[in-house]
């Protein structure tokens, strides 16, 4: 039941050249599953990342942030479905790095050039011997086309698989931004049980991506929520091949502007997808803070809303309860706020100012609003002029029951 | 389907000398409910209130902070519910001073003896017309004996209503305690739509009292929460009569701890009460954070747990879902938490320590606490010895269904 969540058809699908794909079913949890993900990575290709920010990171995490601090080239990424090696211990570091040695052995390379990746239930030991037996058919299967499988193999609670893909034309090349995304609950900023991949054949100096990497997931992953919760294992990977032959050193570099827009483009596309196949998703929500003194203001307000139930069940009925939402505004920490200078807005509807209802609101066109499957909130704080947005889902009947049985 | 939740015989319910209820039906939303409460309080009464901290502040929320700033003897409580009095601008702030000067005018009292409270739909207009010509009915039923029938006529979507009578005997004194409290949904720390009453014949100096309010609140209806959504409305008022011939002047006061334990006794009682009812609630769970350096610490983990829609649906699956509280504690934010120091027990089974599983830990206990009706979390940081408590409950369907229904 994703909310117009689109899928690309496999032909319309990029290859991105300098990146290969390999994908195998190691019965981690479901026998039928395919669940390992292999990529192999070109030399000379740049790799940056930003991880979860829980303090119960799950094992691959940590491996991650120690591989990415040698500065050695990346020339892998294995992931595996199932299971999350997460809240696992000492064991479950071990079993991080056998997963790199296992790729590496497999593709010739180093354990240090490899960055492992789990998703899945958390606190179960991850049974890396089924993943070491399935390793090598894995590797048989590396293929440049292989994204639209890799999308559907990192699903978990997914109902649907996550790509973006499209060709630009930079500075005379015709560059191309291909990646995958996966996750559908505990979604929240600063990252969530989501996996991000965008990989593209634009050259981009690594510090540069070192700094890219995190802006593009501040406007993108770090901007959606689905319930708050905050997963152990984020992870969102940028590669960038260089094989187009455009090579962009620094920000002033001819180019880098149009390339930034369009991985971000990429990176904000892939963040929503995550929205529209949340759990139990039936509406897909923008909320737009307008007129804030502060960038910290805003996202509190706009977050508010967001992780309301109240507000989110009032979406899942079509329901135009504007009171919920501006309590939420009025608790959402702004201890100076002055309510009679806010504006509300349901899309182009005018529904609240001067602390309470609009005169001229009529319910009807709130319900019209409310019933649309994209909703726009805007909301107008009076106090400066900084903007903020964030994209979140409503709040129905088949979250709890995905929730409630997802183990069982 | 509350949880547990006792309802007093109406015998048991022991009258406060100085304290008469008068109950009548207004039809402000519902033409056959009960819906306008009137207390009228004996001369030599002292009162004292904390009130919500959104924002969005209900006109009756502000004009009860007036009043009692004005320091004027309060001689009367007026309650409506079906209509809660917020985000209506200034006309709001007409119809709460009207429902103050009709209370008023009917007992003979003045307007600034008056507390107004409402509770119900926001950001409608209050049909105050309604109120002022019921209000001679109310009046005309004041009782000393109509706790129960009070209890009753405050509730919105309360399940069940709310009631505490106790007598103690303090310094050969007997001294009663009887309160009622309201509200289901839309309940965090810093009041909820939650409102409560707590009535004492002892006698308690006005500063002491003013004192002893918040910290009352502070122990019971601020360790609350259903859905982390903080109302417009909120109120508790603690009111001392003095008819028992206790007084109680300073905290050195004979006998002042022993008020002070069963006034906190009957305040957490009534606020209990309010998740034992909230809204779709199947169980109670107290979450008790232990061995934090900070109050601030231990109650962010309290929190994350007890609002993460996660854990909340794990509990109402009956579901040991030990990595969900596990990825709370580590988003809650504390930025230097060692997790191989965390423990976390479900009722008292040692589940998890040195950042995973304990080795001995069966799912089959887990399952065996986690289906009862009432579960303790408890986690342990390892970073001090402060020590703080929260009540919630799970996160059903019936939630979604009542929250989605609820205007309609």
């Amino acid at each position: 039941m994703a909310v117009n969540l689109v899928i690309p058809e496999r032909d319309a699908i990029h290859r991105v050249a300098g990146v290969e794909i390999g994908i195998t079913s190691a019965g981690i949890r479901k026998a039928d599953k395919k669940d390992l993900t292999v990529f192999r990575l070109a030399q000379g290709t740049a790799v940056a990342g930003v991880f979860t920010k829980n303090r119960f990171k799950a094992a691959p995490v940590t491996r991650c942030e120690t591989v990415l601090a040698n500065k050695t080239p990346i020339q892998a990424l294995v992931i595996n479905t199932g299971n999350a090696n997460a809240g696992t211990g000492r064991p479950g570091d071990e079993a991080a790095l056998r997963m790199c040695q296992a790729t590496a052995k497999n593709l010739g390379v180093s354990a240090d050039a490899v960055l492992p990746f789990s998703t899945g239930v958390i606190l179960e030991p991850l049974p890396i011997e089924k993943i070491e037996q399935a390793m090598p058919n894995a590797v048989t299967d590396l293929a440049e086309n292989h994204w639209h499988e890799a999308a559907y193999s990192i699903m978990t609670t997914d109902t649907q698989p996550k790509i973006y893909s499209r060709q630009v034309s930079i500075e005379g090349k015709t560059v191309t931004i291909t990646g995958i995304s996966k996750g559908a609950g505990m979604i929240r900023p600063n990252m969530a049980t989501m996996l991000g991949y965008l990989a593209t054949d634009a050259g981009i100096n690594q510090q540069l991506l070192d700094e890219l990497v995190k802006e593009l997931a501040d406007q993108s992953f770090n901007r959606i929520t689905v319930d708050g919760d905050t997963s152990t294992n984020d992870a969102f990977i940028a590669m960038a091949t260089g094989q187009s032959g455009l090579t962009i050193d620094r920000r002033g570099s001819l180019g880098f502007e149009q390339l930034r827009e369009a991985l971000l483009a990429a990176a904000t596309d892939l963040a929503c997808k995550i929205v529209r196949d949340a759990e139990g998703a039936t509406k897909f929500i923008t909320i737009r803070v307008e007129e804030a003194a502060t960038q910290d203001e805003a996202l509190k307000v706009a977050y508010a809303i967001a992780h309301s139930p109240l507000v989110k069940t009032a979406f899942f009925a079509s329901d135009p309860n504007l009171g919920r939402i501006l309590a939420a505004i009025g608790y959402a920490g702004i201890d100076d706020l002055d309510v009679d200078q806010v504006k509300l807005w349901l899309g182009d509807v005018l529904v609240a100012q001067d602390g309470g209802r609009h005169p001229d609101y009529q319910e009807a066109q709130g319900q019209a609003v409310m019933q649309g499957a994209e909703i726009l909130v805007r909301v107008a704080l009076g106090r400066g002029s900084i903007r903020e947005t964030v994209y979140t889902c409503d709040f129905s009947h088949e979250y709890v029951s995905i929730n409630a049985d997802y183990r069982s």
